[in-house]
């Protein structure tokens, strides 16, 4: 059910003809009455940020964080598209708002596909008041809404939590390998729990950094990458501060996990985690350069335990190093203590790297700061993905 | 000629047994004479910095920038190898300046190949004394030296520039697809210019910053990095102020060009232009943002002047940026302006990007900040070179 298992949401999803494949591509999330609820979101920091994005981020700021629905299209950023774009947006917004019964500003938008090509209004315009019409609370309409934000992913995303006394539900789309050939990690999530707007905020903030922000496949940031909120506050107020904060992030984790298992041209889920930082803030710095590295993805898809390129990313972080400190393993095996080889079993690392997950522990020996980052190796896959759009 | 065409060097290169398939991995460049004279050098940034750049500062600190000759090994980077790895450089550089009459400290030592690994010293210290003995002023002698710092190397690199009563020589392995492999470039470079150290330095750092130092492949940073330089001064001082640090930045010049070149399991020589932007850091940054980026060197790899990609990455590159203000061409051809597509000729843009050599330029609308960063496309070759070790 997803995105309809809080009470007081709709959904809805289907192919308007945006995609050449016939493939759906507009999906619509709305609060049941069409009431505007506190509603918050997480936006890309490119400041190439698409017109999608950059309409979102004026709507929350002139309703002060209400929404009554959200729009998203597939196939298709209305990336680097000018003023058109933002017409474009503003126009699509506009027709749910009819159709809900709000102004234009209580709808908020997503987009994704390719960047630079005008978004093609005439299906968009004939598909909208179909797919406000279709919507619904029922299974069905959060599966076609979940299907209809894919691109080149291979299974929907979806995930349900229950908070204690209200539930977290959402849908996503991308990351992975996936993200960077349509642009685009989007992530659309309600909640029935009774919350103010800034409170919302702060929660969803909060889920994303340990979780959309801790997936890295390339390091590129896309124009369009956005996560959004809305609270119905059917549920009441949560009995347990954090609560909302602690269902969010486990919502959150769940669909970063999704995204990541689902990366197509991939062949391992890579789980970087550094330890002994000086800080978790270096921690992460580390992790995010090991994981970002195209030679130690290169060696992953070899299942070659070539550490030596481990540290060497580790020296050029950017963060507090002390060679002789650092311990590097593969899964449980230690194949460097104190900045030098160590004995080890090959046998095991090797089959640990055979693995559809790998683990790689990088203990700096400096401190008590901690991350861990998901990521990808870097196979023929990820180039026969990203070499043509066509 | 190259190293032993200033007055006042010798070279000799050989195969002493590092490398397991019996190719030269040994060189030698020297003074004449055994003399210590002006000498300075630029190494990596990396934290963890191999045994061999640790000996060369130090040797370097403890003479003030003096140096008799300097070995380079190739086939075993002697990185991530503790204090042993030290002491294996140190007894390198002792056993060459045994040969040339002066102390260890006059002897610096550039090293590139495997990380963590012992070097092998036995067939070393028995190679040493031999390379030695063999060096010489002549032709054969300085294409040895250039042939035994080669790794995957597909072409020797050297170069001679006039500065106009003086000479500067050098010669160079490695970068482009081939540094990631056995980790690191290096170059070694002599002039007969005389100079003091700190000058030497100067000239040296600005060279290598205009030059090396806008070279990227994969923005891996390697342990081993290293470009040297030793003045005979038996020319004398030029004439010009400045004669020496344009003649050694025409050298690194020409020897970065001949890394990209030879750019291994690449099919494309990219230049990356950035210009308006508000300062040349600025520009640089936007410019190795776009020349590390995945999906712009996929898109490059498979001819797709896929540009949404480029205003992407220029956006999230955090320099200041305004996308309406943006103007991208592949080759002479505009492909975005006002930071939204432009009509232009598809069949031009196709043509240039099937060239060998592919221009991306990229213009901010913001200011007078300009740079040029030299890249590579990303293909099956390069994943290919560096999945495994072996």
């Amino acid at each position: 059910m997803s995105v309809t298992e809080p009470r007081g949401f709709v959904a809805a999803g289907m192919a308007c003809g945006i995609k050449a494949s016939g493939a759906p591509d507009l999906a619509l999330v709305a609060t049941v009455d069409g009431d505007a609820v506190a509603a918050a979101g997480v936006f890309t920091s490119n400041l190439a940020a698409a017109a999608p994005v950059q309409v979102s981020r004026a709507h929350l700021a002139a309703t002060g964080g209400r929404a009554a629905g959200v729009i998203v299209s597939s196939g298709n950023a209305n990336a680097a598209t000018g003023d058109r774009g933002k017409a474009d947006a503003e126009r699509m917004c506009a027709l749910v708002g009819e159709g809900l019964g709000v102004s234009a500003t209580g709808v908020l938008i997503c987009q994704t596909g390719l960047i630079g090509i005008p978004l093609p209004m005439t299906p968009i315009e004939a598909g909208i008041p179909a797919l406000v019409a279709a919507r619904s609370a029922g299974r069905p309409a959060a599966e076609q809404a979940a299907t209809a934000i894919m691109t080149t992913d291979l299974v929907r995303k979806e995930v349900v939590v229950d908070g204690g006394g209200f539930i977290v539900g959402g849908m996503a789309k991308g990351a992975a390998m996936l993200a960077p050939h349509m642009a685009t990690m989007l992530a659309v999530l309600t909640t029935d729990a009774a919350v103010e707007p800034a409170a919302l905020k702060k929660a969803l903030v909060h889920a994303v950094d340990g979780t959309f922000n801790r997936l890295t496949i390339d390091g590129c940031t896309s124009t369009n990458d956005t996560v959004l909120v809305l609270a119905s506050g059917r549920a009441g107020t949560p009995a347990r501060t954090g609560a909302l904060a602690d269902a969010l992030a486990e919502a959150c984790a769940a669909l970063a996990g999704a995204m990541a298992a689902d990366a197509e041209g991939a062949s391992r889920v890579v789980h970087i985690i550094v330890t002994g930082a000086v800080s978790d803030d270096a921690a992460h710095t580390a992790a995010r350069k090991v994981a970002d590295s195209n030679l130690v993805k290169c060696s992953i898809n070899g299942e070659d335990p070539y550490w030596g390129r481990v540290i060497s990313e580790l020296g050029s972080a950017g963060i507090a190093f002390d060679m002789d400190r650092v311990e590097i393993a593969y899964g449980d095996t230690v194949v460097c203590r104190g900045g030098v080889a160590a004995d080890h079993d090959d046998k095991a690392v090797r089959a640990h790297m055979a693995e559809r997950n790998v683990e790689l522990h990088c203990d700096l020996g400096l401190g008590q700061g901690r991350a861990a980052v998901l990521s990808a190796d870097l196979g023929h896959g990820y180039i026969d993905e990203n070499r043509t759009t066509s």
